[in-house]
């Protein structure tokens, strides 16, 4: 399980930092912003879940995670710059880095033996937050919050479900692989087919 | 004492988490993001707090703060839909919010043995920053730096009079409900009357 | 080496307070407002370095910092209300915080035996967190993110300097002074000449 969480951890901070790049190039930002963007965005997450667990910050000690989070950034940004990639081309790695993170972020909180509800939220901080920092630095509204489709909510039910069939009996590494599946493929239904959760009505949005 | 600080800060998580929700409802939120804005406002000026004192984080040890707070979002949310509560009431629960973490916050700074000016900073932030959070999450311009109303002000100066009352002399218990209560007026008083501070008027504002 | 970072910290703090209430001013805030920005531009920084490498952090436990923010700021609130202030002028003292905070953030994190990767960005997170946050407050755009002109750029730039000179057996004294002279010549060179980075260029900047 150590395993999993390093390396899908590494996963997670790679295909972050590469949103970071695509959303940083709508707004013109030069090569030294787009890379800090990339980095909030690849490390936020987990930060925030390690200062509020009081944990040693996971990139502070082991420089692996800010060295591939900034060579994606550089890569996606030579790549970007030569039109490889379609500008628009990012809400599919951006719902797999929610996912990725969204259980790590759980099984760490798990781990350090936080009660069960706070532990999914610590899953759903540690997958929302980098994308959040993302929209803040670029002056976007965080999708995250406005928008009907499922975000936070696909997170939420995918921690909370890796929780309860580890409760269940299942095995953490068939948890965790369930959890992420059901983050993935909650969001991308969403995105799909425009799943919507029940909306307070007052007044019109911005 | 101990007692109090426990009480006074449950209470103020859940008026906190109601002002989350209806400012969240002005959005047109789903659900699920009006919880986590309920939460944020709720438990964000605490955990900054608790984050500059380098103590645990008070909800992430004691699971019952979270759960308050997604309860009273959750009941919040659904009077709002039923239009039981007028949508811009929420002035009142916020003043009291504020009353009520700044003195939390002043107290738990004060038990932590930082410098007077430090405990009253502390109190500041316990007290504004779960507003500011929720008024950046629902992409408002944070009013508590924009307005002209007393409102950091209120609380500094509930803060600054709950430590003077300690230092002279005055039981702990008392000197934080005299606190309260001058954080409470001064700042019904000065949205009732428009009270202002001496403002920088160079060029005009936003 | 200490009493270098101790002097040049508190330096760094005065200027820093002062940008704070020049730009709060643009934007009519009341006294209290202006020295609540004054205090996170000056302190926000090196907070969030702290928090990330566990230290506590540097305001909470030595008031003089906080004090020193405070009664800068009242002058300059002071000084600025009495027009002896030029509004505009802020982009120099804005380039001498910069340099400042950064040699001692990262000269902190070194002493804390940081990764020198991350002790580098933890030089710019010093750096530029307390103008982000003032810009943020103040609701303007973060200019550090978005503008072409050098800012983190200068201060990444000179913060590497300063590690590579202290390996290449520089004292830690002249490689700080070396890397805050670097990072102060390249901010006012890239305000003067307009010196910029390349960009990604899809779409137009909001």
């Amino acid at each position: 399980m150590d395993a999993l969480v390093y390396w899908v951890g590494l996963a997670a901070v790679a295909v972050n930092a590469l949103t970071g790049v695509l959303d940083a190039g709508r707004k013109q930002m030069d090569l030294i912003g787009a890379l800090l963007v990339a980095v909030a965005t690849a490390l936020g997450g987990g930060t925030v879940r390690d200062l509020l667990l009081d944990r040693n910050v996971f990139w502070v000690v082991d420089q692996s995670y800010l060295t591939v989070a900034l060579a994606t950034g550089l890569l996606t940004f030579v790549a970007a710059r030569a039109r490889a990639i379609p500008p628009r081309l990012f809400l599919i790695p951006d719902a797999i880095g929610l996912a990725l993170f969204t259980i790590v972020g759980t099984q760490v909180a798990l781990q350090w033996h936080t009660p069960w509800l706070v532990a999914s939220l610590m899953g759903v901080i540690t997958g929302v937050v980098g994308g959040v920092l993302r929209d803040i630095l670029c002056n976007d509204v965080p999708l995250v919050f406005l928008k009907g489709e499922l975000y936070a909510s696909a997170a939420w039910a995918g921690a909370l479900a890796m929780i309860g069939l580890q409760q269940a009996g299942l095995s953490a590494v068939a948890s965790a692989w369930a959890g992420m599946a059901i983050v993935l493929v909650l969001r991308l239904a969403a995105i799909r087919y425009r799943l919507t959760l029940p909306a307070l009505g007052h007044g019109k949005p911005d």
